[in-house]
């Protein structure tokens, strides 16, 4: 595939996973009735307004099945498209066939991870916080939903336990004080690596700020407290919001103060857009 | 993990997969500041709510991190829970600490998919139609997604594209006619493999009939045009509706006479459901 | 490799571990001798008549090691060829003779399976019951070897455990009746899935036939057993007989009735067909 | 599994391998009928006389199932039995359900690659040459074909390309002469690896003895022609008879000089051994 | 293995390919003279003084070949030991000889670097700098390496392209201007993420600092440079000195305002120290 | 790759493992930046005096990023090349980020083994015994390292464990003498195996010849010792010597009989080489 996005390993073997789990045993229907010399054209088809995600998944799964297959995409991954066609794919009817599902499942559930993203970030606006993800995401789907995410325009939160130090009430009651955890994960992290601090109130904020936290996150606060917290931090931390955030909510989580507002749904609930796969008649 | 339920390798890999997106760095936070010895109880708890799925998954997981974690379940796999409790988890922090997420992520969904199959179930009635999944899967849980909408009460479709025989409209404008696509699917697929076609019309279900078609997908159609279509099949060959299946519209599909009502929103788009992992205080 | 033959992960599984138990530690003689720019022609050679079968795994091998070598076939799967060349390989003298056992042993082993299933097909007769095969096969071989058997023109068997429900004594008594064993699958099995129930008399035949079963299974019965069998289902359900079937018996299996005829020795002892690949000389 | 036999990374794939293609989708029969505490008792049956080989395949083929079963053999691998029981296994009915087909598939092929083996071992005589096999071997069972044949009382010839040296045609070509292709090679291939040299004639074998060939292979000769080339040899190399070894024609080739005689028939061709695995009524 | 120290699963990889490069044909020798009844008591000896890293990288080796065998250990990972012994390994005779050389491979390297480290962090003193890694590992060895230079005290840099922000030319460039690129990284890289910045002279550091870069890298500058550099800093930023660093010029480098020094010899060029195991006499 | 060299299934793990650890999170500065349609040319470029190893790793590790990117070398493997540019690459500057460091960690290491080789090579003259690697390799280097040795002017000892016989002490004791255990290991080893058997003093010597050994290890002995032994042995077995060889030492081991010097250092302690790859302005 194309940079600029290349898949890991990871998502590699992901998606071998996927067309094995539905091709370990051939495709009895299709085998039965397609030869090697049928071909047809299909036209990827959004049946409602969507933002658009996971080409390269795509591309991938069927050149997995038959590298012979051609698409042409009308828009790009994180185009916002409305109803109708938005790729054509030309190729052997058997192999189209038996990877349509895989493709599918990945663009639909990918599409729908975007486009609800979007939906939360233009309801923050343009001047609001960031939206960012969390790792409450599908497991074995970090990668392409933090993509994904990015393509609906929120921004990501630590790809994983080892990009990013957050400490929470275990790592604090173990340490013995905010002090101490922030400055053990200091010694150990990697020094490209920045350090947030979960806090409930405005004394566990005011002590991750004296313990020299990167960044806090303010965990169930409602709006009035988020605002108090803000204006504590006042530029010293990049500040978060996390818990009960709804797209409901988001209006007024602007122009409080908050750097960053993080929300799981978006990965882990994100219905699937409808799209289709339309094979044109011979 | 004990039987009934056995992984299949992909599972397996899956689960590794999951794990390794999380902790391929390891865990800086958590690194920094328990050692082996600091140990710990832990509940999960339904915070509303839901069917329980995917025990078997949260300690293949737990196990992969550290085999010394033990669990204690209140319930089993498929049950019912209200808020609260229904589970304890003892082992080393660090060692939960790293394993949380990955647990919680898969065990959200399957139970997110298992709360919402029994919705549906509930629906249809228990003399109505079966309530049955599709290959609309989440790429990668095909065995794990089945297995939650069974805990939840619903029946399997095909497992993949080998294990079923499913003609469509390519299949028989390729092969000639319903007759001529089923003779070939016949003669190809394993013979304890039934064979279904997919029906828009009457006229298309009565060829299907007369091809000896063990089960027929009602495509689209609207409730008056099933009940129609169920008097005409008589008891000849299984009857599957499909298409716009909601919640909303599963009490006028009872008594009918359909066999089968399939959805493949309820794996692919069931929102997760709200289970915490809370940690006690030492 | 060309459709309508795609191998699922596992195959190519399966030929990465062949070539690399044979290529692990190099070749020590051909690395000594040859050079990148020694070229040459092979000759594939069939030395005793036989039936082709591998051609895509022989090209899928040869792939691995240089994907440069070019192959012309002269026939296709599944073709019977008498004594001669078969098929023409180009490429460089150190690959091919890297890639030949490799490819050898497999093609050897895959037209063995079809040409004793094309011996036991002819005996059959082309009105009498189709030959199936079983689950007896060379482990990690299950997919090649059924479509050896496909290309020797028998049919296939269930893929395996999950795609076909076959209940045996040790169900029957654990689910208390065939009835209550029947009943059991066919509410847990996918609903494309047929049934059969191994049957050792008359008697349990017709508790099958009365449980509803798809298909019976006659196991190690005399030939008159079966005539009296297929009888008594008079086509109530699909009729396979098993046990002690051996090539000089299958004439007298025709025309009582039987649809299948499956026999395990067609994959798990097939002796190796006698192939050769022969290179030209400089 | 216990030593001394520990399995490669290859083998234990290829065992991984085995059961997935079997239990990919579960087992729908035993999976509707047994539960987790359902067990019993079965046996491993000769149902002819024959050499146990693969015990601990069949072992660990078990563990990935269920670790909790237990084997109790009453021989060990290399035996000679009877027709009779030679081993028991105590476990969850599921679990040895589900293993049961793929132990037996391993079992069955590797024993009856040692029954072979024992056979043509027999014929040569205590004092005549050791038999040895080829690379002929079933892809993927390189190293359990070489440990059968080792239990059925042959040796093994090299393992793979990497482990001996091996000049024939196409490399004396290349080379030049004989005495090239051993120098280039002499020099290339570690020095524990040995040389040997195809040859079709005494002219051949006078090069490659002035070559200093470590080992000779004759190439399809007479039995007469072989005692004159051993005659030529006189100790100054290991002398192999290759090509056209039958049964029949062993007891002519002791004592005529060869130090090996090699067959590829005993891994490639060797028929299944019937063995059946009985399970205990309840 | 027990905590705090697990295994990503690219690791656990890792080890299984280095046992299988030296295992893949068996162990001829040790497998024709030791049953499974042999056991011996084996002792870790360093004949230097060292620092011991990777013990359970040895112990994850010497499971996987048998997880019998038992470890005592007089010291744990990071400890500094003299001449003599520090470790006992009791078990089969045949399981530790073949493991014994992948242990041995393992552990030399892994304390070679924990060793280098502490020496260059000993240089450097307690109120230096202090010393990092650099992503210049041996392929496939990342997490033991830099869990090594931790065991010797040093600290890590950024464990890949992915957790960390590291502006060079190339990327100034192609951004137009280090405070084009420093935004356009900020903006796409997770907030948990820091950004530093390659400088060659004054200029470009005080662009970087405008720019608002976490941290700076001081690339080949001289001694007098650094310290210029490090007082134009005045902390707004964490500096890294990087280029010819040597075990002799470090002391120059304390006391000048540096907070890391970072040095890719101490995990590319660090010289296996001597740890040998020897067997018990019987 | 183009042959002559192919990589091992298992060195293909190795460079996969080798992306993925730098990868797995992206690279979140060039992914920033650069788009797929920059593109730019960069040198290889020598920085000291080496000898060149491993180019096909480099393109494989590059292909593996981006196929489209394409080399021209102006030497091939094994060339001895001063301060200097010895290859250029062109392609997409993201695809030529990514695999950079992977690509240069793979070569400085593999070009460090061959030219520490030559080194030692030259110092033994070209009449004098050969230099030879041993199993003290970076663990899953084995196959790449030996490469790197061959290279430099090296030979190699056995590949692994299975692919030569080497007895110890541990093995002489458990046999009960030196002649049994030759009489063992003979018997049980592939036919194209040497056997060697390590000495430590000219009794032992004694005993090794007339067991019949193929070769014999001089273990640590001083060259006074060495040479009595070379006289001892007269030509009837190999000779290695092995043990404290240093490159000082090796022009008083030329001319006194010896076959084979043996050195894990050449493998195990060759420092990095400097290498660099530079990005030509745009």
């Amino acid at each position: 595939m194309a940079p600029p996005f290349r898949f890991s390993e990871s998502t590699r073997t992901l998606i071998r996973l996927a067309l094995h789990e539905d091709l370990s045993l051939g495709d009895v229907t299709t085998d039965a009735i397609f030869g090697p010399d049928d071909h047809t054209v299909a036209r990827f088809i959004a049946k409602e307004p969507l933002v658009v995600a996971g080409l390269p998944v795509v591309e991938e799964v069927m050149r997995e099945v038959d590298a012979d297959a051609a698409f042409a995409w009308h828009v790009g991954d994180g185009a916002s498209v409305e109803r109708g066609t938005f790729g054509v794919l030309r190729g052997r009817v058997g192999s189209l066939l038996r990877a349509e599902r895989t493709m599918l499942n990945f663009m639909r559930h990918l599409s729908g991870v975007a486009t609800v993203t979007r939906r939360y970030v233009d309801a923050l606006g343009s001047d609001g916080p960031a939206l960012v993800d969390t790792r409450k995401t599908t497991p074995g789907f970090r990668e392409l939903e933090k993509y994904a995410v990015r393509l609906g325009g929120g921004r990501n939160h630590r790809y994983n336990l080892g990009s990013g130090g957050m400490i929470k009430n275990n790592h604090i009651s173990a340490a013995g004080s905010i002090a101490q955890a922030v400055a053990k994960v200091r010694d150990h992290a990697p020094f490209l690596t920045r350090i947030e601090v979960e806090v409930a109130n405005l004394d566990e904020l005011q002590q991750a700020l004296d313990a020299g936290a990167d960044a806090v996150l303010l965990d169930n606060m409602t709006t009035a407290q988020m605002r108090e917290a803000c204006a504590l931090v006042a530029g010293r931390a990049l500040v978060e919001a996390s818990g009960n955030i709804t797209l409901a909510r988001l209006p007024e989580l602007r122009g409080i103060g908050l750097d960053f507002v993080s929300c799981g749904a978006i990965t882990h609930s994100a219905p699937n857009v409808d799209i289709s796969l339309t094979f044109d008649r011979p």
